[in-house]
């Protein structure tokens, strides 16, 4: 009888022993999986700030000043801070990058530690959920003035301006996509935490 | 001794019933918080959609046909859906209060249930992050395009429409502040979730 217990104690030990290496296992593979979306959350938000940002484009347009004179061919330029709202998207943009390669640092920082427990991880939920709302905002706005440029609006009369900036609106095409891809990276990490602590439960 | 141990035994029961009230009566605050939370996020963004929705204004405006002849007195509609931001913020608010409330039926009818778990609590979460994602989105876009009527831009040469359609314009910034508020409770309502599955690792 006492042989019996324990040899069924040992199989516990050896159960609870096993369990806490897959916890621990587990622990790795959410970690490293953080670690990558940060990066590319990182990556992303981080060329698209610098697409729109350096973006900018001249085009010689034909202007006719004078009746009968023949037309002035003015240098006409198109600039990213020209548009309230791509300058919105730049500045989130870049904040959200600043603020993914912090994070990366401090989730690599206490990677195992104390401080990578359930309440930083609730501190981290909160702030991309933040970098989410600002993100997509920002994408919604420069998203809706780049389109009123390729399209246009006759009811209010804003003529489109993308056939004479092409490569202008492409590139601030380009940047939306982008950000967008950043933005789903921290949607990710925001369902990665709550699975995290998801976890800690059911274990 | 063994009085002083049932004593103890006694103590201990005390300690954990009393615990078990608290977490009880912690999951109700939580699951009334949360159902405040959904109907505030339920009437902002649907009052958000119909503000928006029904937002029109016709004002007459006295266009030169011919040179020599008197102006002639044409009446200008301005309507939500000839603005594509416009409509794309109607839809996500109304499809952000349809979700409102079919998750405000849910979360009532499982209350206490063994749905309302921390795995039911993850598939919200991720739902709701969707919901704040999609309504952000929709804010940037009808905020940009708000902003721009209201600003106009000379480098595009998109010009003002406010000054004339003044009802029309303050009837859509109603709107984007309201479903701005209903987002802020979706945003609420992802942390409670978390801070919901945290309490359940603490305790």
């Amino acid at each position: 009888m006492e042989n019996q217990k324990g040899s069924n104690d040992g199989k516990i030990d050896g159960l609870e022993s096993r369990g806490r290496e897959v916890m621990v296992a587990n622990q790795r593979t959410t970690g490293t999986c953080e670690s990558l979306l940060r990066i590319l959350a990182l990556a992303l938000t981080l060329a698209a700030a610098i697409v729109l940002g350096v973006n900018k484009q001249s085009k010689v347009v034909p202007i006719k000043l004078v009746e009968g004179l023949p037309p002035l061919n003015v240098s006409v330029p198109a600039k990213w801070h020209y548009l309230s709202a791509f300058v919105y998207f730049v500045v989130v943009n870049a904040v959200a990058s600043a603020y993914a390669a912090v994070s990366l640092v401090l989730s690599l920082a206490n990677r195992g530690g104390k401080s990578s427990s359930s309440s930083s991880r609730l501190v981290v939920i909160f702030l991309d959920v933040i970098m989410v709302s600002l993100l997509f905002s920002s994408i919604g706005a420069a998203g809706a003035i780049g389109l009123m440029g390729r399209e246009g609006n006759k009811h209010v009369q804003w003529k489109k301006v993308c056939n004479t900036f092409g490569k202008f609106c492409g590139q601030a095409a380009v940047a939306v996509i982008l950000s967008l891809l950043g933005s789903i990276a921290f949607v990710f990490l925001v369902m990665l935490s709550a699975r995290s602590l998801h976890k800690k439960i059911t274990k």
